[in-house]
């Protein structure tokens, strides 16, 4: 009974993001959903991301917090079109939330879309929203048990930044655990080692990015 | 509808909880429900604790992950007894969950139960499970917009410890900022500085939880 009400409430949500998706395929966006623990570095990650490409590809924001404004504020000091979401408690975004910022975006002059999920290292990972794909970063002092603890993210990502790294001499941390432990979840991870701090690593994953904004893109032009 | 539902599961999960309560109060057990996000040093801070306390109390705990059983295998080595729950999916544990434990524990042998949640900074704060109280972890890598951010778990916690200040010359994170946010959400949490690699600030701890193992047990002498 729970089980199956459960399993309702992830059918519909489904339809829901397979909807969205269709639609972001019709403008050629392409759409990321970013995850992580609170305080990994989402935020400083996107705002690396859109200086360094928002001169090439027009990016939009969603911002999935459970409530204040302070991450899309902070976005919004780099120009791009930001939309917040307030949760109000939920512990994830979904479709629907997803659709209700529609209205606030100009679809047709977007590029890249970066989502924002609320900080939670559990919940995010089992709903879809209409994304292309899933991205998760874990910073080093949250310690390389994680992959071991939290299966489901690092297999239903496709890419892990393993951020903070300016930290590795001060915490106990092994990134080549986070390595091996993710790899065995999900052998296709593509795996950066960067710090939003410094801005080392960053370079491979504006390269990478700019690679799937290439590929969604092409059916534009 | 789905409110309703949800108001459902919160009230049937808060009868088992009452029930719960009354057995600890019965026996005399201080319980308490240890949350924070993935990495914060929960699991850290309850070896260190055990190590402080166990010649004097009687001391169990129970770990809550969503799979593996590395938290309780670390509890093991201190020798007291440990329950792993492992939710598998879940992203934090309920009064049946910890009901479950029961047939594990010897609770006449028992002054101090401790239970560590499941990493997560926003689901655990809404569910009871027979605790006398919560106390949560924020390390300061998380930054210090996290008490605007997650209010309620700030909210419901009676004392707040801000872990891994060994960090602070190395993040961007004012313990004051923390300190002023958190007041003004829960004027009446107790904060502690810790670390828990260097154990600066654990005597105050320390000392604050003893008082509390003493009120409660005092009923048993």
């Amino acid at each position: 009974m729970k089980v199956s009400l459960v399993t309702n409430i992830l059918q519909a949500n489904e339809r829901i993001a397979e909807q969205n998706k269709q639609m972001f395929a019709e403008k050629g966006i392409l759409v990321i959903n970013m995850m992580s623990a609170p305080g990994a570095g989402k935020t400083t990650l996107i705002e690396h991301t859109i200086n360094a490409l928002k001169n090439k590809y027009r990016i939009g924001v969603i911002e999935g917090d459970i409530q204040s404004t302070y991450d899309a504020d902070r976005i919004a000091v780099t120009g791009v079109p930001v939309v917040q979401i307030n949760t109000g408690g939920a512990c994830h975004l979904d479709g629907n939330m997803i659709r209700a910022t529609f209205p606030q975006f100009n679809f047709d002059a977007l590029d890249l879309l970066i989502v924002e999920n609320v900080g939670n290292l559990v919940c995010p990972a089992e709903f879809k929203m209409g994304e292309d794909f899933k991205v998760m970063l874990l910073s080093v002092p949250e310690g390389d048990d994680k992959p071991l603890k939290y299966p489901l993210m690092f297999y239903e990502s496709i890419a892990l930044l393993v951020n903070k790294i300016d930290l590795l001499p001060y915490v106990d941390c092994s990134v080549e655990k986070i390595r091996a432990e993710s790899l065995k979840i999900n052998p296709n991870l593509k795996i950066f080692e960067i710090s939003g701090k410094t801005k080392v690593g960053l370079d491979n994953w504006f390269e990478w990015l700019q690679g799937k904004i290439e590929e969604k893109n092409g059916s534009k032009s």
